[in-house]
Order: C-alpha cells, then structure tokens, then sequence
C-alpha cells in the first residue's frame, strides 16, 4: 500500500501506546514491518512465540514486545502489556487512512427523498433510494445501493459495491468490504403439494455499532422481525447469516462460517472458519468452536468446542474412513467381549 | 420493513386460505407477527412445536393454526391444514410488493439490439446487451448486467447487481437476490506438463420457471452442454453450482451448499446447508442430505442422508480424534480378540 | 453459446493438435459435442473411462482419443496422446473468443491519472480510480472497480463487476469471473479489554502471470507484507483467501476452498471442493487434498491427503454418530480386554 508521508519518533509511539522504551527517543519511524523484513525506519512486533527466533536477527528500528522478550531484543524496543494491541494503534497511526472529498458523485443516482449529510461522500454509480439516511462522516464507495429506508450511523465506510436491501439500519463507525449484501431475502419457504411457496420476508436487518463486515459475506432480513447483529461484532468474508439470527455483541465469525436461520449467538463468541450452525438453536456467551466444526445442538455452557476427524493421506485416512460405517456394531461387540470374559472368569475361577 | 397500508378483515382472511374462522369476522388485521410479539391488529401462526408455549400468553388479534391447537388458542384463530402455508399465502396479501415504474432509467446502458418489453423496469447503472430479451412485468434492479443474448420471461425480478453472463436463459417468476452470477466461466482445465490449460466453456445455463436464486450465489456455464436449473428450484445465499450440474425440479439447496460439475441432483431433493457434493455423480429423487454432509458417492434410492461426526468440548473431541487415526486398526484388535476367545472356547470347553 | 461460423477441415484440426488422423481430412467441422449429442459437423472427445460405451454409438463428425480406443471407434478420429488437451485447444480455436472495441465506454468514470493502454477495453459503468495501470490487450468488463494504484498487466480480462482494491498487482493474461474481489481488508483485530481492535491492514495482493479468479471468490489484502498468488494459479467460485497468504506457481483451489491467514501453499498443490486449510501452516509442493477436507496441521510431503466420515442414511450415521463421543473410551476397552485375555492366557497355559 502507498506508504504515507508521515514520520514519527520513538518517544512520541511509546507514548501513544503507554509503553516503556529501552533505546532512542529521537529515532524516526515511517513505517511498520515484519521481524523478518523490517528496515531501520520501520517498527515491528513480537507477538506470536512462533517468531521469536527472529527477533535475533531484526534489522527493525524498533521492536513492540513484552517485559520478557527485551532482554533478547537486539535493537531498540518498546515493552507493552500487549505488543498486538500496541501494533494495531501504532500501524492505525502510520498507515494511511482513506478519505474521500465530501459530496455526491455526478454519475451517483439519488433520491431526492434521501438524507445525506454533506460531510458524507458518495461515490460513483451509487444509488440510493428514497428516505435513505447517510450519517455524518459516511463514505459510500463506488457502485455501492442504499435500497428504500436503509439508515447509516455517523463514519460508516463502505468500500465499494455493497448492497444494502431496503430497511437496512446500520450503526456508527461500520466498515463493510465489497460485495457484501444486507438484507436479502431469508430462505423461507411453505411446501404445497411438494411445490416451494415463497414466504414474504417482512423484517429487516438492524446492526449496532462498530461493526465489521467482510467482502461478498451475505445477511438476510428476517422472516417477521429482524436479523440482529450486535455492536462491535466482527464478520470475515464469505459468511453467510440467515433471517432472524441474532449475534451478541462482540462476536467474531470467521470465514465462510454459516449460521442457519432463527439461531442465537451469545456475546463474545468465536466461530472459526468455515464453522456452521443449524437453524433454531442457542449459543451461549463466551463460546468458541474451532474450524471446520458443525452445530447441530444448542450450548449452554461457555467454552471451547469442536467437531471433525483428523487429516491422513487417503489411503491411511480410507482404512478408518470404512470402518466408521462399523462404529457402533464394532463397539457393540466389545461389550459382547466384556461380557463374555466377565462370564468366563466367573466360571473359570469361582474363588 | 415499512409497512403498507392495507387493511383486511378476519373473516376476508379466512376465506383466502380457506380457513374456518373462530372469532370476529369484522376484526381489522394489518400486519403479522409472532405469536410472542404480536399486538391486537396482527395476525401471527403456530407452525413449529417447539413456539406452542407462546400461544397461551400471545396479544395477537388473530392466530393461524391446526384444528388440535384450536381450543388452547387465547384469541381469536382461523383453523387450517398448514398454518404455515396460510401464513405464506396472507403475507403476501399484506405485505409490500416491491414495484418499479416501467421504463429504463436514463442511467442504464442498453443495447440498441436488445427487446425490452415495455412493462418492464431497468433500473439504474443497469448494462443490457446485444439481443438480451427482457419480459414483460420483470424489474432489474440496480447495478445488474444482462449479457448478450441472455433471456428473460415474464415476471422476473433481480433486487440489485445481478450478473447474467452471456447467454443465460431464466424462465419466468424468477426472484435474484443481489450479487448472484450465473453463467461464469465453468472451471475446466487440461493439464499440460504441470501447466493447466483452459478448457473453453462453450454452454450456457439454463433456469426453469419459478427459481428463486440467493445473495451472491454463482452458476456456471456448461462446458459442452447447458447447466441446467429445472422448474421450481429454491437456492440460498452462497451456493455453488458447477459447471454441467442438473438440478431436478423442486429441489431445494440451502446456504454454502456445492455442487461439483456434472452432477445430477434429482427431483424434490433437499441440500441443507453446506452440503457438499462430489462430481459426476447421480442423485435420486427425493433425497435430502443433512447440513454440513459431505456426498462422495451416486445416492439411488430416496431418503435422508447424513454424515459428520458430533460436536463435542474441544478436551473430549481432542481424545476421540486422535483415536480415528487408529480405527481400522482397533477394530481388527476387536476381530483378534473374538477369534481368541472362540478358540479358548473350543480348546477350554471340548464338550 | 452462439456459435461462431468458423470451419475447419479435420485435417487442420489433425494438425492444430499434432495427432494422427483415421478419417476424412477434408471433413468440416463446426462446433464440439459430447459423445452423446455430438452431430455429424461437431468433433468430440472420450477422455474420462466412464463415457467409453458412448463410443460405439456417437454420431459425432469426428472424435479425438488415445491410440487404444481407435479401434472401437465407428467415426474418424483424430489420435492424440492427451484427448482432453487436444478438446482444450480444438474448443478454443472453435469457440467464439469474447472481443470488446478498444476504448473507454463513455459511463465509466477514468481518474485523469489513471493510464489505460489505448488498446484496453473499459466497460460501461467501471470506475477507474487515481494512478491505475491497465496493459494492452485488457478487457475491463462492466461495472468492475479498479481502486487507486492498481495494476493489470497485459491481455487481462474482468469478465463483469470485479472489484480490485487499492494496490492490488496482477500479471498477464488473468481471467476472472463476476463479482470477484481482490484486495479485502483482511480479517485482523487486536482484542482489548473483549473489545475489537482493528488492525489496519498496510499489505496488497500480488498475483502472477495467467491466473483464473472465479466468481464471488474473495482475496484479501496482507496485513503487513502482501498476499501473494503464483503464476498459473487457478481459483474456482466462492473461494476465500486470506492475508498474508502465499499459493504457489500452478495451484488449482477448488470451489468454495478455504484457506486462513498466514498459510503458504506449495506449488502444484489441488484444494478439492469446500476444503478448509487452518492458519500459519505450511503445505508442501504436490499436495492434493481431497473434497470437504479439513487441514489443521501443516503437510511436508507431497501426496494425496483426506479427512471426514461417509455418508449414510441418517438412521444407520446416527448409530456410529452418538458412538464416535466414545471411540477413546472404546479403544481403551479393547486395550484392557487384550491385557486380560494375555493375562489369563499366562495363568491359564503355564506351558
């Protein structure tokens, strides 16, 4: 990405992130970096243990790390609580921050019923509908579809080509990549005489606050009242949240996760990639399953779940494969061992 | 959603879903709802047990529901076989359509040689090209692009940025949720010296009538022949359909559900969500596949398939994971052990 | 598809893939077929074992196989060491090739800076932002953003509505499908306190020469360092990778693939349908894993490599299902069964 002009000093990023320096204050930043590849100007971070080995050979100009990691820190560092933590406030101070001139794009088609704050910016090929609100701040990016009575919080930013069905109610401070869709129609459907009949899906979809949507991830409107997602909760790309969902806030569902219609996501919960959930349960707080894994039942209890058998190479992997269709005939028949050898040894040995 | 302003008595109600009314024909109903949610004016419907419990305490003005929960109902009710399917049937009465003035909106771009019935709506930002037929009464809505040549029937209705590639040809009454593709590229390559070589894909897709098509799902055009979508077809959000895939009439495929090329699903089969589905295989009538299954093999007879294994606290899936790895083998340790104790048997006991 | 009106005479054909003709080289041909539909002006092919009794009834012009099927065959043919190779390259000197005129459509809105080769093509409704690079050759289809500083090499083609963010790098020749988007945020955030952090995502993507992006497949930008995607790499429909991933020289992903953050894929690596790769990991070079996989733990030798369970019918799954919460303790049942049977067999036969 194109670098910012920017500059900045040791102290003034140890400061920014409450942390102790061990080196020079006056030394001049200008960009971020991996330990790996990180120059002189750049700063880095220590954070995952599986790259501590590189801290020794570093040529970054300084160095994110915790109280224990300093001691083994070759150049100038800066001791946090929390190196990740301290990276994201730095990387979101140097890095560049995208802006667009406030105002309507010419080629945008707008509803002359629609509110758009002036300091908001819509971009090209946008449309929006009637009675549409667009917050202070909001930037709109190109080709993107405000649908009838969607409402956007102050600072949304929408990357470009996002679709918002009409009635959407978004938060502040939203960031939604391309291609998402909100508000589609849920899958909902009667069954007459073995034919599909379509079941108008009157609700909407309401957001909170700070929430992140990733590219081309779909959220269906609810059946009669409205999918919910909560404030500050994070979506990866390629997700897919059926109608009537609701997702407690600070929730965090990775890519290409599905979660079937009517479901509860407690709060502070993580569905790792690829993860689904049936229709119709309840997932309580503090809840995570790991990737690949498939709800089929609700969770009480906070935790860590999983599903899934592990990967072999096919032919080890077809020998057990089979065998699974024995599973239950195969414990079965221990039992049946038990059983006998219990018998027998009764007989055998009548001591 | 916003709400129209259409009014119905109970007793009109009744009769459209050929009901038997217990209540106040001359009750006024103007919109729908839950049966926990539901005030005196909307009409709600018990469908799905396990909500069976709401019916004592709901304020709906009215209930759909069975013969055998008539007498628990608090309110006033209309009888019927399928509450669900009457639900179905007197949303669609109340609720809004989605309607658009006919004609092409100045931004949209369209083909001199293209054939647009004059009851239908090109919304903005719209690309129609050579020789696209539209039918009469569709609405395209924003951002969509028709490709040469692809054909639409009468009543067909894409909400917004709907790609039809080249060639598409959809029947009539169809509903496209923003962001579907159909008619991409089917991905076929030859393989030369470790290199892939594509494989032109020379066919089209073709779509029945009444095929509802979800939120940034993609269909791809046949290699040779047509992908072929047949009468009645119901697909969520985020479906993949290969290339040369047939799907039979009324078949349903719920979200993340994938079909790999030059499979046949039959007719009146469910895919739940995620399912997975090998190529070149053959799918019975009638079958339904459970969510997150993974189909490798030809299905022929009709039935409910499953496979997975179940979720479990990541502690005690860890421990029975790592024993997959050994089934084969512990079940043959199973067939030693059953051969031993017979021959004990034989020897212990000669009689 | 419409058919172009080129003809070539067998011979030619014979010639184009350097393969033996039995037949007549004056034989016109016109389009391709299958086995089983093919016409007496269409060349076909047999390549996959399970379409060989197609063979002794084709009505095809002319058919193209390997040296054993010659015999059986009842038409010309064109003997080729690759049938399916030799398709490849007969259906795209056949096949109609997608032209657009040079130029920029006169909806698309161009940055002054932006420098388009006046040989590209810019469909209608693109948006082409500051400082972008489009090489010669280029078709930039319909509704596609090209965001600020990106780059497409020569003869690349954006079949409708692809979204390049900021930065993103593409090679020669690349094909990709609607709705494709290349550049994403990635899925990054810090956690303060249970709150969301987000990390700024300062990456790109950098994808090599000859690559196919499938429709609605998502690529996100690195977090620091660039994603970056290999030569010849082929991507299928709905596929999601994630920062800072690495795919190697001529890869093949199939559709709905997922790979997380921070995974290096090796070269000539196959991801079958709806496999899911964890992040951080490793996978070496000539690594196939086979469809619905789940990779937890990094692979270091080539091979073919599978996870999951078989299908059943849902009665018949569910029994080994609830067993599989057992197999530990199962397992361990037959381990003491085997320590009780030796045990007994040192007391019971001394000799």
């Amino acid at each position: 990405m194109a670098r910012s002009d920017k500059r900045h000093t040791l102290g003034v990023l140890a400061e920014h992130v409450g942390g102790k320096l061990k080196g020079d204050p006056a030394r001049s930043i200008e960009w971020v970096g991996t330990l790996e590849h990180a120059g002189p100007n750049d700063i880095s971070f220590l954070h995952n243990a599986r790259y501590r080995r590189q801290l020794q050979t570093t040529r970054a100009g300084a160095v994110l790390l915790s109280a224990s990691d300093a001691e083994a820190c070759p150049v100038d560092c800066i001791v946090v609580g929390d190196p990740y933590l301290a990276y994201a406030r730095i990387a979101a101070l140097i890095g560049p921050r995208r802006r667009c001139a406030p105002g309507v794009h010419p080629t945008a088609v707008v509803s002359p019923d629609a509110h758009i704050h002036p300091s908001a910016s819509i971009g090209p090929h946008c449309v929006v509908e009637a009675r549409v609100e667009v917050g202070a701040g909001c930037m709109i990016g190109p080709g993107s579809m405000l649908g009838q009575d969607s409402v956007l919080g102050k600072d949304c930013e929408l990357i470009a080509r996002v679709t918002l069905c009409q009635g959407t109610r978004i938060g502040q401070r939203a960031l939604i990549q391309p291609g998402a869709v909100i508000g589609s129609d849920g899958f909902g459907f009667a069954n007459e005489q073995k034919r599909w009949v379509r079941v108008p899906q009157l609700g909407c979809v309401r957001i909170g606050d700070d929430v992140e949507i990733g590219a081309n991830t779909t959220i269906d409107r609810g059946a009669i009242e409205d999918t919910l997602i909560g404030d500050g909760v994070i979506i990866d790309n390629l997700v897919q949240i059926a109608h009537n969902v609701r997702i407690g806030d600070h929730s965090a569902l990775a890519g290409c996760a599905a979660v079937a219609g009517s479901t509860t996501i407690g709060k502070h919960c993580v569905l790792a990639g690829q993860v689904g959930v049936s229709g119709h349960l309840e997932i309580a707080d503090h809840v995570t399953v790991t990737g690949g894994s498939v709800v089929l039942q609700s969770i009480k209890d906070p935790g860590v779940y999983s599903s899934g058998v592990p990967l072999d190479t096919n032919q080890a992997w077809h020998r057990n494969y089979v065998r699974f269709r024995q599973l239950d005939e195969t414990t079965r028949r221990v039992i049946a061992l038990e059983k006998r050898m219990d018998t027998k040894k009764q007989k055998g040995s009548p001591s």
